[in-house]
């Protein structure tokens, strides 16, 4: 058996998955193919077999990787509304920007999750990990009485992952929109959203 | 040259509307066609060609449809954010309820924008008309100071009609979660995003 240095492997691992999405992006989800990619990365069938099992597990592990990013940004934020606020418009920002047709893949995926259970299954199980990861920050917010304690936390968390996809349909329908504009207002909504509401009343 | 009944014209003309979007959720934008969209609806191809030309203009048909029955909507709400918050909760209901399939079409005309331009045409088009909707229900609100003046309205309606869409793909990642609770957050969502805020200092 062959020893496999796992810097080179990881390596290799990575530069695949970079040539299968440039694939995805070009070819749709169900047009791009392991002959494709592997013409795209340079390697053989035989090859690629040794990093990635099947077409599904390579847009797994592209999923994957976004949650990873994520995960790493919450845990370095502060739990409160504007930080959160702030942060999500950085990740709108980059998404608006992402001129490599990446968006035109996520809404894919969507949209094949109602023909594909392996497409579903991997939605959710995106979604279900963007979801905790802001259930965890709002808790941590609720806590600390940064974030308005009233707020169902699951709810909330799901309405966010909802809006944060939704701004790649913003510039979808609307690329002549300014997006300086548009990301205020998205921070505007979300620290208005999650911040304990001002009373001006005697009541509690 | 017949001449043609307008009442029954439109009547038939709604009913191939229905066949269509059947085939359309069925088979998909690009896997619908002409011939079964005829089968579905019980009538010759030279007999559709009364009606619509192409694919595209009956799809374009059912787009409008949508449109039209927004903007009946959007007339009869009053201009505050409370009602607005309340209309946006039902419609968005409505899609989640959807189970007929009519959201992997909405996801998929989005995906579809970014290959096809007749496509992303008709995309734009639905979303700049019902952005117009919504920046006239905010212009109306904020003259009658029922909605935060500060809000740039071409950016919050936009904004919105992402938020509206966003809720389709809140059901699609999760299937389970309560709509109840989910709908309560988005009304609360709303209703502080277009409300002034209340200022309990001295400054203005």
């Amino acid at each position: 058996m062959r020893t496999v240095d796992p810097v080179k492997h990881e390596e290799k691992r990575q530069e695949i998955l970079v040539a299968a999405k440039r694939c995805f992006v070009r070819h749709g989800l169900r047009g791009a193919s392991i002959a494709g990619i592997c013409t795209e990365a340079g390697i053989s069938p035989g090859h690629l077999y040794h990093y990635f099992e099947s077409k599904d597990a390579i847009l797994q592990a592209i999923v994957e990787a976004v949650l990873e990013r994520n995960a790493e940004q919450f845990s370095q934020t502060a739990a409160n509304s504007d930080a959160l606020a702030a942060l999500m418009v950085v990740s709108a920002q980059s998404k608006v920007r992402n001129d490599d047709g990446t968006n035109g893949l996520i809404l894919e995926m969507l949209a094949e999750a109602e023909r594909s259970p392996v497409i579903a299954r991997l939605v959710q199980e995106h979604s279900r990990g963007m979801q905790k990861l802001l259930a965890d920050f709002l808790r941590r917010g609720q806590t600390q009485r940064e974030i308005d304690p009233s707020l169902d936390i699951e709810a909330a968390a799901a309405l966010l992952v909802g809006i944060i996809d939704s701004f790649v349909l913003t510039a979808v329908h609307n690329p002549a929109l300014d997006p300086a504009l548009t990301t205020e207002m998205l921070r505007v909504l979300i620290a208005r959203f999650l911040t304990v509401p001002i009373r001006t009343g005697t009541h509690d």
